[in-house]
Protein backbone atom coordinates (compact mmCIF):
# COMPACT_ATOMS: atom_id res chain seq x y z
CA UNK A 1 0.00 0.00 0.00
CA UNK A 2 0.78 3.75 -0.54
CA UNK A 3 1.45 6.37 1.59
CA UNK A 4 -1.11 8.48 1.88
CA UNK A 5 -0.18 12.17 0.76
CA UNK A 6 -2.43 15.59 0.95
CA UNK A 7 -0.95 18.74 -1.96
CA UNK A 8 -3.02 21.69 -1.55
CA UNK A 9 -2.01 24.21 -4.04
CA UNK A 10 -1.81 27.75 -2.21
CA UNK A 11 -1.35 31.54 -3.57
CA UNK A 12 0.75 33.75 -1.50
CA UNK A 13 -1.18 37.20 -0.91
CA UNK A 14 0.79 40.60 0.06
CA UNK A 15 -0.47 39.41 3.96
CA UNK A 16 2.21 36.78 4.05
CA UNK A 17 5.33 38.84 3.11
CA UNK A 18 7.45 40.43 4.96
CA UNK A 19 9.91 43.82 4.28
CA UNK A 20 12.50 41.42 3.44
CA UNK A 21 10.29 41.28 0.52
CA UNK A 22 9.69 36.85 1.35
CA UNK A 23 6.88 35.23 3.17
CA UNK A 24 7.41 35.55 7.16
CA UNK A 25 8.73 32.52 8.61
CA UNK A 26 5.79 31.98 10.86
CA UNK A 27 3.35 31.23 8.23
CA UNK A 28 5.19 28.30 7.46
CA UNK A 29 2.83 26.64 10.37
CA UNK A 30 -0.06 28.07 8.99
CA UNK A 31 0.92 26.32 5.92
CA UNK A 32 1.27 23.35 7.54
CA UNK A 33 -2.23 23.97 9.19
CA UNK A 34 -3.28 23.59 5.28
CA UNK A 35 -1.75 20.54 4.58
CA UNK A 36 -2.92 18.69 8.25
CA UNK A 37 -6.52 19.75 7.27
CA UNK A 38 -6.18 18.69 3.70
CA UNK A 39 -4.60 15.33 4.86
CA UNK A 40 -7.13 14.62 7.06
CA UNK A 41 -9.52 15.05 4.70
CA UNK A 42 -8.53 13.26 2.60
CA UNK A 43 -8.66 10.55 4.74
CA UNK A 44 -12.57 10.91 5.20
CA UNK A 45 -11.64 12.12 8.83
CA UNK A 46 -11.87 15.88 8.87
CA UNK A 47 -10.93 18.19 11.83
CA UNK A 48 -14.17 19.13 12.73
CA UNK A 49 -15.54 15.62 13.00
CA UNK A 50 -12.96 14.52 15.84
CA UNK A 51 -13.66 17.38 17.84
CA UNK A 52 -17.28 16.56 17.39
CA UNK A 53 -16.64 12.94 18.49
CA UNK A 54 -15.07 14.76 21.69
CA UNK A 55 -11.60 14.59 20.77
CA UNK A 56 -8.74 17.15 20.69
CA UNK A 57 -5.67 16.77 18.44
CA UNK A 58 -2.76 19.56 20.00
CA UNK A 59 0.14 20.67 19.09
CA UNK A 60 3.01 19.55 21.35
CA UNK A 61 6.02 20.32 19.16
CA UNK A 62 6.55 22.22 15.86
CA UNK A 63 9.80 22.69 14.07
CA UNK A 64 10.39 24.07 10.47
CA UNK A 65 13.46 24.18 7.99
CA UNK A 66 13.73 26.45 5.84
CA UNK A 67 15.35 25.95 2.49
CA UNK A 68 14.27 28.61 0.32
CA UNK A 69 12.50 31.82 0.34
CA UNK A 70 8.73 31.90 -1.04
CA UNK A 71 7.61 35.30 -2.53
CA UNK A 72 4.27 37.32 -3.27
CA UNK A 73 2.02 35.82 -5.60
CA UNK A 74 4.02 32.49 -6.05
CA UNK A 75 1.60 29.52 -6.03
CA UNK A 76 3.14 26.99 -3.83
CA UNK A 77 2.72 23.42 -3.36
CA UNK A 78 1.93 22.13 0.32
CA UNK A 79 2.39 18.80 0.86
CA UNK A 80 1.61 16.97 3.74
CA UNK A 81 1.94 12.97 5.21
CA UNK A 82 1.49 11.23 8.47
CA UNK A 83 5.33 10.69 9.69
CA UNK A 84 4.81 8.16 12.49
CA UNK A 85 1.95 6.97 14.74
CA UNK A 86 1.96 5.65 18.61
CA UNK A 87 -0.63 4.58 21.13
CA UNK A 88 -1.58 8.51 21.97
CA UNK A 89 0.41 10.67 19.54
CA UNK A 90 1.32 11.24 16.47
CA UNK A 91 3.91 13.46 13.45
CA UNK A 92 2.22 14.48 10.86
CA UNK A 93 5.37 16.07 8.38
CA UNK A 94 5.02 18.69 5.80
CA UNK A 95 7.13 19.96 2.96
CA UNK A 96 6.24 23.21 1.05
CA UNK A 97 7.79 23.50 -2.85
CA UNK A 98 7.20 25.95 -5.34
CA UNK A 99 7.84 23.85 -9.02
CA UNK A 100 10.52 21.36 -7.97
CA UNK A 101 12.18 23.73 -5.57
CA UNK A 102 12.19 22.77 -1.75
CA UNK A 103 11.38 25.48 0.30
CA UNK A 104 10.67 24.74 3.90
CA UNK A 105 10.28 20.95 5.80
CA UNK A 106 9.20 20.24 9.06
CA UNK A 107 6.66 18.76 11.28
CA UNK A 108 4.48 18.79 13.64
CA UNK A 109 3.57 16.23 17.11
CA UNK A 110 0.22 16.03 18.26
CA UNK A 111 -1.40 13.92 21.32
CA UNK A 112 -4.90 12.70 21.22
CA UNK A 113 -6.94 14.22 23.72
CA UNK A 114 -10.24 14.20 25.34
CA UNK A 115 -11.41 17.73 24.22
CA UNK A 116 -13.18 18.34 28.08
CA UNK A 117 -9.90 17.60 29.95
CA UNK A 118 -7.59 18.14 27.60
CA UNK A 119 -5.94 14.91 29.03
CA UNK A 120 -4.93 12.65 26.49
CA UNK A 121 -6.90 9.56 25.70
CA UNK A 122 -5.92 6.20 23.68
CA UNK A 123 -6.72 6.50 20.14
CA UNK A 124 -10.22 4.63 19.10
CA UNK A 125 -9.21 1.20 16.72
CA UNK A 126 -11.51 2.67 14.00
CA UNK A 127 -9.11 5.96 14.04
CA UNK A 128 -6.14 3.79 14.61
CA UNK A 129 -6.88 2.17 11.47
CA UNK A 130 -7.39 5.11 9.41
CA UNK A 131 -4.27 6.04 10.43
CA UNK A 132 -2.37 2.85 9.95
CA UNK A 133 -3.52 2.97 6.48
CA UNK A 134 -2.53 7.06 6.18
CA UNK A 135 0.94 5.70 6.65
CA UNK A 136 0.87 3.25 4.01
CA UNK A 137 0.69 -0.02 6.04
CA UNK A 138 -2.10 -2.35 5.39
CA UNK A 139 -3.84 -5.26 6.27
CA UNK A 140 -3.10 -7.03 3.36
CA UNK B 1 -16.42 64.97 32.77
CA UNK B 2 -13.78 64.37 30.21
CA UNK B 3 -14.01 61.92 27.93
CA UNK B 4 -12.47 58.25 28.41
CA UNK B 5 -9.44 57.15 26.54
CA UNK B 6 -7.35 54.40 26.05
CA UNK B 7 -3.59 54.59 24.96
CA UNK B 8 -1.46 51.59 24.31
CA UNK B 9 2.02 51.61 23.32
CA UNK B 10 2.98 48.99 20.72
CA UNK B 11 6.18 48.24 18.64
CA UNK B 12 5.92 46.89 15.04
CA UNK B 13 7.46 43.81 14.82
CA UNK B 14 9.08 42.11 11.27
CA UNK B 15 5.70 40.31 11.33
CA UNK B 16 3.15 42.86 10.79
CA UNK B 17 5.35 44.55 7.76
CA UNK B 18 4.91 43.68 3.89
CA UNK B 19 7.28 43.67 1.02
CA UNK B 20 6.44 47.33 0.61
CA UNK B 21 8.50 47.72 3.80
CA UNK B 22 5.71 48.80 6.12
CA UNK B 23 2.43 47.68 8.47
CA UNK B 24 -0.28 45.48 6.36
CA UNK B 25 -3.06 47.36 5.88
CA UNK B 26 -4.82 44.61 7.23
CA UNK B 27 -2.67 44.49 10.98
CA UNK B 28 -4.89 47.80 12.31
CA UNK B 29 -8.09 46.02 12.73
CA UNK B 30 -6.03 44.17 15.22
CA UNK B 31 -4.32 47.30 16.55
CA UNK B 32 -7.88 48.62 16.96
CA UNK B 33 -8.71 45.72 18.80
CA UNK B 34 -5.68 46.60 21.62
CA UNK B 35 -7.15 49.84 21.56
CA UNK B 36 -11.12 48.64 22.42
CA UNK B 37 -9.71 45.68 24.95
CA UNK B 38 -7.75 48.90 26.74
CA UNK B 39 -10.65 50.87 26.24
CA UNK B 40 -12.92 48.74 27.90
CA UNK B 41 -10.51 47.86 31.02
CA UNK B 42 -9.72 51.16 31.96
CA UNK B 43 -13.94 51.34 32.44
CA UNK B 44 -13.21 48.53 34.62
CA UNK B 45 -15.70 46.59 31.88
CA UNK B 46 -12.86 44.17 30.49
CA UNK B 47 -14.11 41.60 27.68
CA UNK B 48 -13.89 38.88 29.32
CA UNK B 49 -16.50 39.76 32.33
CA UNK B 50 -19.04 40.89 29.34
CA UNK B 51 -19.02 37.31 28.14
CA UNK B 52 -19.03 35.96 31.39
CA UNK B 53 -22.14 37.54 31.78
CA UNK B 54 -23.28 35.88 28.65
CA UNK B 55 -22.82 38.69 26.43
CA UNK B 56 -21.07 39.61 22.83
CA UNK B 57 -19.60 42.14 21.48
CA UNK B 58 -19.38 41.74 17.57
CA UNK B 59 -18.07 43.95 15.41
CA UNK B 60 -20.80 44.68 12.91
CA UNK B 61 -18.76 47.58 10.42
CA UNK B 62 -15.09 48.34 10.57
CA UNK B 63 -13.66 51.45 9.06
CA UNK B 64 -10.18 52.39 8.21
CA UNK B 65 -8.80 55.50 6.92
CA UNK B 66 -4.99 55.23 6.22
CA UNK B 67 -2.94 58.44 6.31
CA UNK B 68 0.88 57.51 6.72
CA UNK B 69 2.85 54.41 6.98
CA UNK B 70 4.05 52.23 10.18
CA UNK B 71 7.30 50.53 9.82
CA UNK B 72 9.46 48.04 11.87
CA UNK B 73 10.36 48.73 15.28
CA UNK B 74 8.27 51.63 15.48
CA UNK B 75 6.67 52.32 18.68
CA UNK B 76 3.20 53.28 18.26
CA UNK B 77 0.27 54.90 19.97
CA UNK B 78 -3.11 53.12 19.85
CA UNK B 79 -5.56 55.20 21.40
CA UNK B 80 -9.49 54.23 21.57
CA UNK B 81 -12.70 56.20 22.85
CA UNK B 82 -16.23 55.17 22.74
CA UNK B 83 -17.54 57.62 19.63
CA UNK B 84 -21.25 56.98 19.90
CA UNK B 85 -23.51 55.48 21.79
CA UNK B 86 -27.22 53.89 21.14
CA UNK B 87 -29.70 51.65 23.02
CA UNK B 88 -28.41 48.27 21.15
CA UNK B 89 -25.13 49.37 19.68
CA UNK B 90 -21.79 51.31 19.73
CA UNK B 91 -19.19 52.59 18.28
CA UNK B 92 -15.64 53.03 19.10
CA UNK B 93 -13.53 55.51 17.68
CA UNK B 94 -9.50 54.48 16.70
CA UNK B 95 -6.53 56.07 15.94
CA UNK B 96 -2.78 55.30 15.83
CA UNK B 97 0.06 57.42 16.27
CA UNK B 98 3.77 57.54 15.87
CA UNK B 99 4.77 60.74 18.12
CA UNK B 100 2.79 63.48 16.73
CA UNK B 101 1.77 62.04 13.64
CA UNK B 102 -1.38 60.36 12.97
CA UNK B 103 -1.18 57.28 10.70
CA UNK B 104 -4.36 55.70 10.66
CA UNK B 105 -7.95 56.44 12.03
CA UNK B 106 -11.40 54.25 12.00
CA UNK B 107 -13.87 53.00 14.08
CA UNK B 108 -15.77 49.96 14.56
CA UNK B 109 -19.45 49.66 15.44
CA UNK B 110 -20.98 47.00 17.36
CA UNK B 111 -23.81 45.19 18.86
CA UNK B 112 -24.40 43.89 22.74
CA UNK B 113 -25.62 40.22 21.56
CA UNK B 114 -26.70 37.31 23.81
CA UNK B 115 -23.79 35.26 23.55
CA UNK B 116 -26.03 31.97 22.66
CA UNK B 117 -28.52 33.19 20.48
CA UNK B 118 -26.32 35.79 19.12
CA UNK B 119 -29.38 38.23 18.97
CA UNK B 120 -28.99 41.86 20.13
CA UNK B 121 -29.98 42.54 23.54
CA UNK B 122 -30.60 45.77 25.51
CA UNK B 123 -27.99 47.43 27.73
CA UNK B 124 -28.38 46.23 31.44
CA UNK B 125 -28.28 49.90 33.16
CA UNK B 126 -25.29 49.24 34.91
CA UNK B 127 -23.20 49.19 31.46
CA UNK B 128 -25.02 52.05 30.01
CA UNK B 129 -23.86 53.76 32.99
CA UNK B 130 -20.64 52.98 32.38
CA UNK B 131 -20.66 53.53 28.70
CA UNK B 132 -22.25 57.41 29.70
CA UNK B 133 -18.86 58.51 31.80
CA UNK B 134 -17.05 56.48 28.82
CA UNK B 135 -18.64 59.30 26.75
CA UNK B 136 -18.07 62.18 29.12
CA UNK B 137 -21.61 62.51 30.06
CA UNK B 138 -22.23 62.97 34.13
CA UNK B 139 -25.02 62.25 36.09
CA UNK B 140 -25.19 65.34 37.69
CA UNK C 1 -20.08 45.14 -22.14
CA UNK C 2 -20.15 42.95 -18.93
CA UNK C 3 -18.49 44.07 -15.96
CA UNK C 4 -15.05 42.57 -15.32
CA UNK C 5 -15.34 40.24 -11.67
CA UNK C 6 -13.33 37.47 -9.92
CA UNK C 7 -13.71 34.99 -7.71
CA UNK C 8 -11.49 33.24 -5.15
CA UNK C 9 -12.02 30.02 -3.80
CA UNK C 10 -10.81 29.76 -0.17
CA UNK C 11 -11.21 26.86 2.26
CA UNK C 12 -11.09 28.69 6.23
CA UNK C 13 -7.60 27.56 8.21
CA UNK C 14 -7.89 27.30 12.04
CA UNK C 15 -5.75 30.04 11.79
CA UNK C 16 -8.41 32.28 11.07
CA UNK C 17 -10.75 31.78 13.57
CA UNK C 18 -10.75 33.34 17.35
CA UNK C 19 -11.97 32.05 20.35
CA UNK C 20 -15.92 33.07 18.98
CA UNK C 21 -15.58 30.54 17.20
CA UNK C 22 -15.79 32.57 14.28
CA UNK C 23 -13.18 34.25 11.49
CA UNK C 24 -11.79 37.18 13.53
CA UNK C 25 -12.54 40.37 11.60
CA UNK C 26 -9.43 41.47 10.09
CA UNK C 27 -8.38 38.36 8.20
CA UNK C 28 -11.45 40.20 5.45
CA UNK C 29 -9.25 42.47 4.81
CA UNK C 30 -6.88 39.87 3.45
CA UNK C 31 -9.91 37.86 2.01
CA UNK C 32 -10.10 41.27 -0.07
CA UNK C 33 -6.15 41.46 -0.82
CA UNK C 34 -7.10 38.12 -2.94
CA UNK C 35 -9.91 39.52 -4.43
CA UNK C 36 -8.13 42.14 -5.43
CA UNK C 37 -4.65 39.92 -6.42
CA UNK C 38 -7.24 37.63 -8.78
CA UNK C 39 -9.24 40.65 -10.34
CA UNK C 40 -5.47 42.67 -11.43
CA UNK C 41 -4.31 38.78 -12.61
CA UNK C 42 -7.83 38.72 -14.87
CA UNK C 43 -6.81 41.73 -16.38
CA UNK C 44 -3.56 41.01 -17.06
CA UNK C 45 -2.17 43.08 -14.84
CA UNK C 46 -1.34 41.81 -12.27
CA UNK C 47 0.57 43.89 -8.87
CA UNK C 48 3.93 42.24 -9.68
CA UNK C 49 3.87 43.78 -12.85
CA UNK C 50 2.14 47.25 -12.05
CA UNK C 51 5.57 47.56 -8.85
CA UNK C 52 7.65 46.39 -11.96
CA UNK C 53 6.10 49.49 -13.77
CA UNK C 54 7.42 51.74 -11.20
CA UNK C 55 3.97 52.37 -9.26
CA UNK C 56 1.77 51.27 -6.06
CA UNK C 57 -1.26 51.32 -5.39
CA UNK C 58 -1.19 52.05 -1.31
CA UNK C 59 -4.80 51.72 0.38
CA UNK C 60 -6.05 55.23 1.39
CA UNK C 61 -9.48 53.88 3.15
CA UNK C 62 -11.35 50.18 3.93
CA UNK C 63 -14.58 49.45 4.86
CA UNK C 64 -16.28 46.22 5.50
CA UNK C 65 -19.56 45.17 6.53
CA UNK C 66 -20.11 41.81 8.30
CA UNK C 67 -23.49 40.37 8.02
CA UNK C 68 -22.66 37.00 9.02
CA UNK C 69 -19.69 34.63 10.64
CA UNK C 70 -17.44 32.38 8.69
CA UNK C 71 -15.98 29.38 10.22
CA UNK C 72 -13.65 26.91 10.29
CA UNK C 73 -13.08 24.59 6.91
CA UNK C 74 -16.01 26.43 5.17
CA UNK C 75 -15.28 26.80 1.68
CA UNK C 76 -15.75 30.62 0.56
CA UNK C 77 -16.04 32.60 -2.69
CA UNK C 78 -14.56 36.00 -2.38
CA UNK C 79 -15.50 38.32 -5.24
CA UNK C 80 -13.90 41.40 -6.56
CA UNK C 81 -14.78 44.23 -8.52
CA UNK C 82 -13.76 47.62 -9.94
CA UNK C 83 -16.35 50.02 -8.17
CA UNK C 84 -15.38 53.56 -9.21
CA UNK C 85 -12.73 54.48 -11.20
CA UNK C 86 -10.97 58.52 -11.00
CA UNK C 87 -7.78 60.07 -12.70
CA UNK C 88 -5.97 59.01 -9.41
CA UNK C 89 -7.62 56.69 -7.55
CA UNK C 90 -9.97 53.81 -8.01
CA UNK C 91 -12.36 51.51 -5.86
CA UNK C 92 -12.31 48.04 -5.35
CA UNK C 93 -15.78 46.04 -4.21
CA UNK C 94 -15.73 42.88 -2.58
CA UNK C 95 -17.72 40.24 -0.93
CA UNK C 96 -17.47 37.06 0.79
CA UNK C 97 -20.06 34.31 -0.17
CA UNK C 98 -20.79 30.92 1.95
CA UNK C 99 -22.90 29.40 -0.98
CA UNK C 100 -25.88 31.63 -1.42
CA UNK C 101 -25.23 33.37 2.25
CA UNK C 102 -23.36 37.09 2.20
CA UNK C 103 -21.03 37.01 5.08
CA UNK C 104 -19.26 40.07 4.65
CA UNK C 105 -19.41 43.24 1.93
CA UNK C 106 -17.00 46.29 1.89
CA UNK C 107 -14.48 48.06 -0.36
CA UNK C 108 -10.99 49.45 -0.57
CA UNK C 109 -9.62 52.67 -1.93
CA UNK C 110 -6.68 53.27 -3.32
CA UNK C 111 -4.59 55.77 -5.24
CA UNK C 112 -1.65 55.21 -7.87
CA UNK C 113 1.39 56.42 -6.71
CA UNK C 114 5.02 56.72 -8.13
CA UNK C 115 7.01 53.59 -5.87
CA UNK C 116 10.12 55.95 -5.05
CA UNK C 117 8.30 59.37 -4.23
CA UNK C 118 5.16 57.80 -3.07
CA UNK C 119 3.17 60.41 -4.47
CA UNK C 120 0.01 60.40 -6.37
CA UNK C 121 0.96 60.52 -10.23
CA UNK C 122 -1.84 59.77 -13.25
CA UNK C 123 -2.83 56.71 -14.59
CA UNK C 124 -0.87 55.96 -17.93
CA UNK C 125 -3.74 55.50 -20.70
CA UNK C 126 -3.74 51.61 -21.16
CA UNK C 127 -3.86 51.43 -18.01
CA UNK C 128 -7.05 53.39 -17.61
CA UNK C 129 -8.51 51.16 -21.04
CA UNK C 130 -8.00 48.55 -18.84
CA UNK C 131 -9.53 49.32 -15.90
CA UNK C 132 -12.29 50.95 -17.89
CA UNK C 133 -12.98 47.79 -19.35
CA UNK C 134 -13.06 45.68 -16.18
CA UNK C 135 -16.26 48.38 -15.33
CA UNK C 136 -17.73 47.17 -18.02
CA UNK C 137 -17.42 50.82 -20.16
CA UNK C 138 -16.64 49.61 -23.52
CA UNK C 139 -14.77 51.87 -26.78
CA UNK C 140 -18.21 52.26 -28.51
CA UNK D 1 29.52 37.94 33.67
CA UNK D 2 25.99 36.75 33.68
CA UNK D 3 23.99 36.01 30.19
CA UNK D 4 22.37 38.70 28.86
CA UNK D 5 18.52 37.67 28.24
CA UNK D 6 15.31 40.17 27.43
CA UNK D 7 12.12 40.24 28.55
CA UNK D 8 8.94 41.67 26.73
CA UNK D 9 5.63 41.99 28.09
CA UNK D 10 2.93 41.19 25.62
CA UNK D 11 -1.31 41.39 26.52
CA UNK D 12 -2.98 38.36 24.01
CA UNK D 13 -5.64 39.45 22.00
CA UNK D 14 -8.70 37.94 20.66
CA UNK D 15 -6.23 38.28 16.80
CA UNK D 16 -4.26 35.84 18.83
CA UNK D 17 -6.59 32.98 19.27
CA UNK D 18 -8.76 30.07 17.49
CA UNK D 19 -11.63 28.64 18.20
CA UNK D 20 -10.04 26.33 20.68
CA UNK D 21 -10.00 28.86 23.14
CA UNK D 22 -5.98 29.55 22.95
CA UNK D 23 -3.48 30.92 21.71
CA UNK D 24 -3.12 29.69 17.66
CA UNK D 25 0.52 27.62 17.76
CA UNK D 26 1.77 29.82 14.66
CA UNK D 27 1.52 32.90 17.08
CA UNK D 28 4.34 31.57 18.96
CA UNK D 29 6.87 32.59 16.31
CA UNK D 30 5.80 36.28 15.93
CA UNK D 31 6.16 36.12 19.96
CA UNK D 32 9.74 34.44 19.75
CA UNK D 33 10.40 37.84 17.26
CA UNK D 34 9.92 39.65 19.66
CA UNK D 35 11.86 38.07 22.27
CA UNK D 36 15.22 38.35 19.49
CA UNK D 37 13.86 42.46 18.58
CA UNK D 38 14.45 43.26 22.27
CA UNK D 39 17.50 40.96 22.64
CA UNK D 40 19.49 42.82 20.05
CA UNK D 41 17.84 46.01 21.42
CA UNK D 42 19.51 45.36 24.34
CA UNK D 43 22.82 44.72 23.24
CA UNK D 44 22.62 47.89 21.30
CA UNK D 45 22.53 46.32 17.95
CA UNK D 46 18.94 46.45 16.57
CA UNK D 47 18.16 44.36 13.24
CA UNK D 48 17.68 47.82 11.62
CA UNK D 49 20.54 48.73 12.23
CA UNK D 50 21.96 44.96 11.16
CA UNK D 51 20.31 45.26 7.74
CA UNK D 52 21.85 49.29 7.44
CA UNK D 53 25.30 47.77 7.63
CA UNK D 54 24.23 45.48 4.55
CA UNK D 55 23.67 42.31 6.68
CA UNK D 56 20.68 39.84 7.00
CA UNK D 57 20.05 37.38 9.72
CA UNK D 58 17.22 34.63 7.82
CA UNK D 59 15.85 31.92 9.85
CA UNK D 60 17.48 28.74 9.10
CA UNK D 61 15.18 26.62 11.32
CA UNK D 62 12.87 27.02 14.25
CA UNK D 63 11.37 25.22 16.56
CA UNK D 64 8.84 25.30 19.51
CA UNK D 65 7.73 23.22 22.43
CA UNK D 66 4.32 23.67 23.58
CA UNK D 67 3.80 23.36 27.43
CA UNK D 68 0.93 24.87 28.01
CA UNK D 69 -2.04 27.29 26.57
CA UNK D 70 -2.13 31.23 26.52
CA UNK D 71 -5.52 33.25 27.00
CA UNK D 72 -7.01 35.93 25.88
CA UNK D 73 -5.85 38.73 27.72
CA UNK D 74 -3.42 37.16 29.45
CA UNK D 75 0.12 39.15 30.16
CA UNK D 76 3.06 37.16 28.83
CA UNK D 77 6.34 37.09 29.33
CA UNK D 78 8.32 36.10 26.46
CA UNK D 79 12.21 35.89 27.43
CA UNK D 80 15.33 35.87 24.66
CA UNK D 81 19.04 34.76 24.83
CA UNK D 82 21.29 33.96 22.98
CA UNK D 83 22.07 29.93 23.25
CA UNK D 84 24.89 29.17 20.63
CA UNK D 85 27.70 31.33 18.93
CA UNK D 86 29.06 29.77 15.62
CA UNK D 87 31.42 31.38 13.44
CA UNK D 88 28.65 32.00 10.79
CA UNK D 89 25.88 31.28 12.52
CA UNK D 90 23.50 31.84 16.17
CA UNK D 91 20.90 30.09 18.03
CA UNK D 92 18.52 32.44 20.44
CA UNK D 93 16.55 30.85 22.85
CA UNK D 94 12.82 31.78 23.61
CA UNK D 95 10.81 30.97 26.33
CA UNK D 96 6.98 32.04 26.89
CA UNK D 97 6.08 32.29 30.64
CA UNK D 98 2.64 33.51 32.14
CA UNK D 99 3.84 34.00 35.97
CA UNK D 100 5.66 31.26 37.02
CA UNK D 101 4.19 28.91 34.20
CA UNK D 102 5.90 27.89 31.25
CA UNK D 103 3.79 27.96 28.09
CA UNK D 104 6.00 27.44 25.54
CA UNK D 105 9.84 27.31 24.74
CA UNK D 106 12.10 26.66 22.08
CA UNK D 107 14.61 28.20 19.47
CA UNK D 108 15.58 29.94 16.31
CA UNK D 109 18.81 29.38 14.42
CA UNK D 110 20.08 32.02 11.73
CA UNK D 111 23.44 32.51 9.43
CA UNK D 112 24.60 36.17 9.29
CA UNK D 113 24.45 37.13 5.08
CA UNK D 114 25.28 39.41 3.08
CA UNK D 115 21.48 41.20 2.17
CA UNK D 116 22.30 41.73 -1.74
CA UNK D 117 23.86 37.92 -2.11
CA UNK D 118 22.02 36.73 0.57
CA UNK D 119 25.14 34.27 1.21
CA UNK D 120 26.58 33.76 4.47
CA UNK D 121 29.36 35.18 5.72
CA UNK D 122 31.82 36.27 8.43
CA UNK D 123 30.62 37.88 11.58
CA UNK D 124 32.44 41.16 11.54
CA UNK D 125 34.73 41.20 15.07
CA UNK D 126 32.74 43.84 16.29
CA UNK D 127 29.51 41.64 16.22
CA UNK D 128 31.24 39.07 17.73
CA UNK D 129 32.26 40.65 20.62
CA UNK D 130 28.74 41.84 21.26
CA UNK D 131 27.49 38.21 20.92
CA UNK D 132 29.80 37.20 23.25
CA UNK D 133 29.14 39.15 25.99
CA UNK D 134 25.16 38.35 25.44
CA UNK D 135 26.45 34.73 25.93
CA UNK D 136 28.34 35.83 29.20
CA UNK D 137 31.82 35.35 28.27
CA UNK D 138 34.06 37.83 29.47
CA UNK D 139 37.39 38.93 28.19
CA UNK D 140 39.30 37.91 30.63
Amino acid sequence: MKRHESNVAYRVPYADTDQMGVVYYGNYLVYFERARNALLRGLDLCYAEIEQRGFGLPVLSAHVDYKAAARYDDVLEIRGWLGDLRAIRLRVDCAVYRGDTLLAIGHTVHALVDRKTLRPVKMPADMTDIFRRALGEGDE
